[in-house]
């Protein structure tokens, strides 16, 4: 049985770094845990790692990106949120079989080598979910 | 020192409670801990306890509510995510020295006699934050 264990981060779309770091560290005080280039997902991505769950701000760094378009479109805010999963591929033909819309149908290898999928916020209510196992 | 401890919840606003519980219990698999009416924020809610954080499907009861409007500006996803903190008051008071701009310029009381109060999105690059001691 495929199980969601608990939220594994939440990221949120910024234009710039700057404007982002001035309000999640500087004003609210998290700690950044880390700050990089990540070329496979384009985007630099700042990571705050707190007690439970992670925030991250993500830039786009390609100008045909899925974050590119979203800021576009929606402007800054909540990009998607992470479920962390066990189960990752029984949990994907669950969701097959209800008919929910898939953005990614098999799991896609990250960069660290866990495997992820993303589901369509058209099946969702409106909220873009990627599962992390 | 004010400290952010954790992602505490994400809350999605939901237009009816079927559509919601349609994906979130019943594609995804999460377990409804619970669903209830809170006359206090005007709304519905489904709490689905993770082991790490809480995701909330919110359905307003009342017309002229701030997530009713929410719901007719943006449509149903991400509502607003809630940050526990140790501190609030000083937190509050540091926010402010930087010239952010809060809903909740002091506390409310929850119906559950714990405190909290939201940030404007407009100075946290779109995102609606609640902090929760």
């Amino acid at each position: 049985m495929p199980h969601i264990k608990r939220i594994h981060h939440l990221a949120i779309a910024v234009r710039d770094m700057g404007t982002g770091l001035e309000f999640w560290q500087q004003a609210l005080g998290l700690e950044l845990s880390e700050r990089r280039q990540v070329p496979m997902e384009g985007a630099e991505i700042a990571f705050f790692r707190l007690e439970g769950g992670e925030i991250e701000l993500v830039r786009p760094t390609e100008p045909d990106s899925g974050l590119q378009r979203f800021l576009e479109k929606r402007g800054p805010g909540i990009h998607h949120v992470c479920l962390e999963v066990e189960g990752l591929d029984a949990l994907l033909e669950q969701l097959k079989a209800r008919g929910v819309r898939l953005i990614n149908e098999t799991p896609r290898l990250g960069e660290n080598g866990r495997r992820y999928a993303f589901i369509h916020p058209e099946s969702t209510g409106g909220v873009l979910v990627e599962l992390y196992e």
